[in-house]
């Protein structure tokens, strides 16, 4: 192995990655495990697909082009075929929902959790890499199926400890959309580019206010910085009748509101005729009907004219978690956590392999985000997991001893290691400390000879220097140091841990 | 999105890649919450790395080319450098320590668990993706570190409930390899290929037997099938001294003995006065007079001259860890389980970032192969998920009351799910039989007008479909179906399920 100096490689992670540390590793796991108790107590199975799949089953070939996305991984195989990474959980499930469905029931509901990868440019906390969690029905196009998915998002917030007032499951619908769509006259193939334009106008509306979203739905919008984003040229009147669904929300006048007082209100827009809107709005009833009877109240699940959710693969209820726990954004200002996950109801993406409609809808979960949110909120419980103590080699000949001690701890539960470095005694010490051990066990000849054990407690030093305690408190509780009989080492141990 | 014909694609997983089902994703995740409990007792910490590095820190340019090699998953990043995906859990370990020594405690002891990926050919059972959890201590020449992990791997096997005489950890090291192959006179930079000869024809003395070996050795080997593969083309007197080696386990002369016995019989070779042969056995001693000073017997941990491990860069100890448990091969003929993991000590690998040598060692445990192990000999404890109850959804209006019949079902523990399709009554019993429903719930128009509910017991069928019990004697134990008050639903719903 060549250790010449001009070829090594730096030792670097690679751009839009990272490493995870013990804490973070801990408090997630732990949260996934909550998760999936709900989503298992809801009889969804879990089922995972492979991190590579072709990239024409993740429908990721540019149009008109023989080459992948460039926002997804890709590479050939050996056979010419290309390959991509995932890049969420949701197009690997409807190809093996297409692949399997004969053996499936119908509805199938099912859970799964992993990583999904973005070839995009990375940013402060934007990686190209993380992690989702979804749980997804297949099979159903009743808006039972995207209530329940809305509810098991309300009841898995609870589970993780968040209270009402916390967060709020808001839902909306696309077909609502599409009516205003029809209605102001975004109805051809070409008006694509438009459509697109005008949903995300109205996904900035948090952002830039109605000002903003004005002028993104007319002749575009100079920011601050003199940057011009060119808008979606609609007409005057076509903007008032936007307003009209926009100012459901922001007058304020729903605030406090029924959900089902909110939908007379989506009603009486200048465009409820618009059948679209009709059978959006008649979905919407139903999944509040169902919220209702089953107890869950607006201030859990909101019905929400501003909910747009970006993909365009949404084809009818929309929903998003919203945390409304106050933090603060990149200037210092408060502001609302915000999404921690969305969903809603893909009809079309089964029937890209089939050609057959099956219906489908599901909910999938930032996993970091809501880690994050999670601990703002001291609702990441970490494993209450102690460093270990740690038995110190002061003979080389007696590691068999020392092993011995040790796994005396662990079979008692007490996480425990000997020190299986080569320093000595002063860089064990150190080691210890390093590691956030709270207890070292020694055992040196004069120990031995009497049968004995030494027990030193390193977090007195820590406490002491940190002003948590002075010395005569501390020693009052706590013993800073012991020497013990060898068969009084567990006890003495439990007994400094407090266990 | 188009769905017109020509441009549907075709639904099917890619070349070497699986969907994983709900038993075994349950199966191994209770496996690797235990494997956790001890890694994390014996005070190892998590850390996880991404899955895509820097190819070059990976180590993986081909050499004297621009181009990675062909056995990972490459690809170019915007930038012009090569990312790979992580074809093993060490390279990137070695990667994260190189960057961050200085934040680490020294030996820094770490576990991980994941994926990797080998661009290789798919086989039978061969896939391109699979799990690996690894064990590794950073920054500590002492065997007593790679004694710790072959140590962890036996009190590992046994959490999972293997006993003593069904695995085995075998011990060896490279160094009495090296010495060998110094006595021979493969000492040269230009003997390189013909060592990894030498070391390959050695690893298949399990297949082959002696005779396949010694051809391998010499001038080479014709298969069955006509096949003739090169040989390393020792001389006579170079292969007898290699026999010497194997013949130590393959005459038999070592069963049953102790480690300490074997090492008396490997310094009676006649390359046993070469240093590095000496340092070798000295390492070996170390390490089998802490397992006997620990208690473990050499059922457990035996000293195995034939162990090889295949990769390059091990530098001192290698261990396997070999499952006993009896099973068959392709052809029919019983043959023991094998390999389900194995490591080794790899002193270069962080050197090659920083100049330094940093002695390491680690073992890593194939999550699939110990999985299928575990089914075999009945110890792949599933979590004993029982499929859920069904309520059926006889009256669209009536969701809500069927949804709360739901939810006081899962408030007891019990996995519950209203049906969320659009189907009718005779569609809704076939769903819930293909679910593996142990039980139904019904409220019709009649029995609600009463307070009551119906309880069907859907596995009546299918056990006397089955011939598993007769009518009659299934119906004294059990309801076959059952009428009761509404509030008498959770109590009727534990007894027909046993609780």
């Amino acid at each position: 192995m060549s250790t010449d100096k001009q070829n090594r490689p730096k030792a670097r992670v690679a751009k839009g990655f990272r490493d995870i540390g013990a804490e973070e590793i801990r408090g997630v796991r732990q949260m996934l495990a909550k998760i999936q108790t709900v989503y298992e107590a809801y009889g969804f199975e879990p089922v995972e697909q492979p991190f590579i799949e072709y990239t024409d089953a993740l429908g990721k070939f540019l149009p008109d082009q023989d080459r992948p996305n460039a926002g997804v991984f890709s590479f050939q195989d050996d056979d010419g075929q290309w390959l991509s990474l995932r890049y969420d959980l949701t197009a690997p499930l409807a190809r093996y929902v297409a692949e399997n469905q004969q053996k499936l029931p119908t509805p199938y509901r099912s859970y799964r959790q992993g990583w999904v990868f973005r070839n995009e440019k990375p940013g402060p906390g934007r990686f190209r890499q993380f992690m989702q969690f979804d749980a997804d029905t297949v099979g159903s196009a009743s808006p039972a199926a995207d209530a329940e998915v809305c509810m098991m998002a309300a009841d898995t917030m609870e589970a993780l400890g968040l209270e009402r007032g916390q967060y709020r499951i808001n839902v909306n619908n696309r077909k609502i959309l599409d009516g205003m769509m029809e209605h102001i006259g975004l109805v051809e193939e070409s008006d694509q580019a438009r459509r697109l334009t005008v949903l995300r106008a109205l996904d900035k509306l948090d952002r830039l206010k109605w000002s903003g979203v004005e002028a993104l739905l007319g002749d575009g919008r100079t920011d601050e910085s003199g940057d011009h984003t060119p808008g979606a040229q609609l007409s005057p009147v076509s903007i008032v009748a936007i307003r009209e669904l926009i100012w459901l929300k922001q007058s304020g006048d729903l605030e406090g509101k029924s959900n089902s007082a909110i939908l007379r209100e989506y009603g009486k827009l200048s465009f409820g005729a618009n059948s679209k809107f009709v059978d959006g709005l008649a979905e919407l009833g139903d999944m509040d009907r169902l919220f209702d009877g089953s107890g869950y109240s607006s201030d859990q699940i909101a019905i929400d004219p501003s909910i747009i959710r970006g993909l365009e693969y949404y084809t009818g209820p929309v929903f998003e978690c919203e945390l409304l726990i106050p933090t603060t954004d990149e200037d210092g200002k408060p502001v609302r956590f915000g999404s921690v996950g969305g969903g809603g109801r893909y009809d079309d993406l089964v029937a890209r392999f089939t050609g057959q409609q099956v219906p489908a809808t599901g909910f999938s979960i930032g996993v970091s985000r809501l880690y994050s949110a999670l601990k703002l909120v001291g609702k990441a419980e970490e494993l209450n997991v102690t460093a270990p103590v740690v038995v110190l080699v002061l003979d080389k000949d007696r590691q068999g001893d020392y092993w011995r001690m040790v796994q005396t701890l662990r079979t008692e539960g007490i996480r425990a290691e000997m020190y299986v470095g080569t320093a000595g005694m002063k860089a064990q010490m150190k080691y210890a400390d390093k590691r956030g051990a709270p207890l070292v066990v020694i055992q040196g000849g004069d120990e031995q000879a009497k049968g004995e054990v030494q027990i030193k407690d390193l977090r007195l030093g820590s406490e002491l220097a940190s002003g948590i305690a002075s010395r005569e408190e501390y020693a009052a509780q706590r013993l800073a140091q012991v020497t013990v009989k060898e068969d009084e080492l567990v006890s003495a141990v439990k007994k400094a841990l407090s266990l």
